[in-house]
C-alpha cells in the first residue's frame, strides 16, 4: 500500500467522523409549548458539537502535515494510522458525553483523555516513521522534533484542563477552546511548515 | 495543503451531510394496525428531509462553484472553510426539528437561523479569499461582488421567512421551497458563471 | 463541473447511504436470557438490510453505467442527478419499514414506491441528458431506448409487487428478490454494454 | 466499470463502516451522580468498539492486497465485492450486541459468525477473479493458495473461539484479540507480499 492510499482512506475518516457528531443532538420529543425550553438545554450540546468539530478539523489538518513529510510506508506506520484513526472515530462520544453532562468533572475528564490519545497516537505515528531511515521521510531532525513537541504541547493542556476541574469547570472549558484557537488564528510558532 | 486536498474533504462533508439526513427519520414502533396513521404523522418529516437535501445539494454546488474561483489557498482559508462546513454539518438537527415540530414558529426560526449562518459564513469564504492579493483568485471585482450578493441574497430571504412566520408559517415554507427553486430552474441571473 | 465531480459525489452518496443501512438494525436491549428471542424477531430487519444493500449496489452500478455515456453536463442534469441521490438517499428508511413491519402491506407498498421513484428519476436523468444534443453523450438512439427501458423495467414489476400483496406478501417478496437478481444473474438482455 | 472505481467504492464503504462502529456506544441518559456507573458499564461497549475498529482496518488492508493483485474484472466480480462489502457492514450490529451482552455465549456466537462470512465471501472474491483466464489477475498460483489459505485462517479461529465459547467467554475473546494481531505484529508468514 502507498502513502497516497493511506491518507485519501484516513481523509474518508476524518470527513465522516467530523459529519457524523451533529447526530448525537438528538431531537427533543415534547409537546410543541416545551419546545424552546428544550433547546434551551441542548444548547450545551450545540457547543460541543461546535467545539470538537474545529478540533478534529485541527487534527485532520496536522495530519495532513505530517503524512505530507512522508515518503514510504510499511505495515507498521499502516497500523499506527489505524490507532491514531481509532481514537479520532472515538470522539463522537465523548463530545455527547460532554454535551449530556456539561456540569460533571467526569465528562471533562473522559473528553481530556480522549484527546490526549489523538494527539499521543498521532505523535507515535509521526515519531515512528521519521525515525526509520529506511522510510526516508523529507524531514530534518531539528523540525521533526519540533512538530513532535507541537503535536505533544496538548497533551499537557489536556492534562491542565483535568486537574484545573477541581476549581472550576470554565477553567477546563478555557482551555478546550484555546488549544483549536493557537492552531487557527496566525501563530509566528507554526510557521515553520 | 493545496486546494485540491480542501476541496476533496469538503465533497466528502457534503455527501455524508446529505445523505446521513434520513437519519432524523425514525422508523415508528406502533402496532401493526395504526402503522398508517404513524406514517402519515412522520410526512413532514420526509417533506423536510427532500427540502434539506435540496438545500444540501444547493450548497455544493455553491461551494464547488466558488473553490473553482480560488487559486491559492492559506491557514484561514482552511479554517473559514472549517466553519462553513460547520454550519453545513449542523443542518440534521434543524431538519429534524422543523419535521418534528412543522407548526412551530420556533422550528422556523431555528432553521432559517442555520441556513443563514451557512450563507454568511460562505459569503466570509468567498469575500476574503477573493480579496487577498497573495492567493490571486481568478475572478475580477464585478463577479466578485455579483456572487457575493447572489450569496447573500437567501439571508434576506429567511429572514423575511422569520418575520412572516408570524402571519402564516406557510409564507416561511414558500420562501424556504423558493429559495432553492430560484438556484435550480433555469436562471437568468445566474448566467455570469 | 464537470462530469467526473458529479460521479464522485455520487459515489460517495451511494457509499455512505449502503454503508448506513444496517443503523436501522438497532441492538436489542433486553434481559440476557431472552437475547435469543430478540435476535430472531430481529431477522425480517437483517434480511431487509440485505435486499436494500443488493438493491443500492445495483443502482450505483447502473448509475455508473448511465454516466459513463454522458459526456457534458448541465446545471439540470446536476439537479436530476441529486433528485435521483435524494431518492437513494431515502431507502433505509423505507428499509427499516419493511424490517419492523414485514408482514404489513402497507411497508410493502413504502418499500415498493420509494423504489419506483428511484428508477423513474434515474430514466428521466438517463433520457434528458441523453436526449439534449449540446450533451453530446456517447450512445446510439437505439441503445439509449433499450437502456431507458431496462431502467423502467423494474417499476413494472414493483408495481406488480404491490398489486400481489393482496393476494400474498410473499409474492411481493418474491419480486423484490428476483429484480436484483436478474441484475446480478448472467444474463443476456444486459449484454450490450 | 474498472478496478479503480470498485476499489475507491470499497475504500469509501471501509472508512463508514470503520467510523459508525462509534455509534453503537450511546450517550447514558442518567442523574449525574451515576454517571460514572453507566460509563464503566459501557467498557464492553467501548472495548467492541476498539476490537471491530482493529479488525475491519484488518479487512480493508486485506482487500487492498486482494485487489492490487486483480487486472480486470467482470459484473460477478462486482457483485461478489458488494456481497463482500455487505458483511462488512454488518458489523456495526454484531459489534453492539457483544458490547450491550458481552457476557452471552449467542453474543460470541453472532459476531464469530459474522467475521467468517467477511472472510468467507473475500475468499470467494479471490478465489474467482483469480481462476478465471479472462481476467489476468496478477498473481502466479502458488501465491493465489497461500492467499487463500491466510484468508480462511481466521474462519478456523473463529469458529473454534464459537466453540470455546462453551468453557469460557475470556478464551473466545482472547481469539477475537489474537486474530487480529497475527496481521498487525511484524509475521513472517505475512512476508510474501
Amino acid at each position: 500500500m502507498n502513502k497516497n492510499r493511506m491518507e485519501s482512506f484516513s481523509d474518508g475518516v476524518f470527513a465522516i467522523a467530523i459529519t457524523i457528531l451533529v447526530l448525537e443532538i438528538k431531537i427533543p420529543i415534547v409537546s410543541g409549548d416545551k419546545l424552546v425550553d428544550s433547546f434551551v438545554q441542548q444548547i450545551p450540546k450545540i457547543l460541543s458539537f461546535a467545539l470538537s468539530f474545529f478540533i478534529i478539523g485541527m487534527y485532520w489538518i496536522a495530519h495532513h502535515h505530517m503524512v505530507h513529510s512522508f515518503n514510504k510506508i510499511n505495515r507498521s506506520v499502516l497500523w499506527l494510522n489505524v490507532l491514531n484513526l481509532m481514537f479520532v472515530c472515538f470522539l463522537p462520544y465523548p463530545t455527547g458525553l460532554l454535551g449530556e453532562y456539561p456540569f460533571e468533572k467526569f465528562s471533562i475528564l473522559i473528553y481530556a483523555l480522549s484527546l490526549c490519545l489523538v494527539n499521543m497516537s498521532g505523535t507515535i505515528l509521526w515519531l515512528y516513521t521519521t525515525s526509520k531511515k529506511e522510510l526516508e521521510a523529507k524531514i530534518n531532525k531539528k523540525s521533526r522534533n519540533y512538530i513532535a513537541i507541537i503535536h505533544m504541547f496538548p497533551v499537557l493542556m489536556y492534562l491542565i484542563s483535568i486537574l484545573v476541574s477541581n476549581i472550576s469547570l470554565y477553567l477546563s472549558y478555557a482551555i478546550f477552546v484555546i488549544v483549536p484557537l493557537f492552531f487557527i488564528l496566525p501563530n509566528r510558532l507554526l510557521k515553520i511548515e
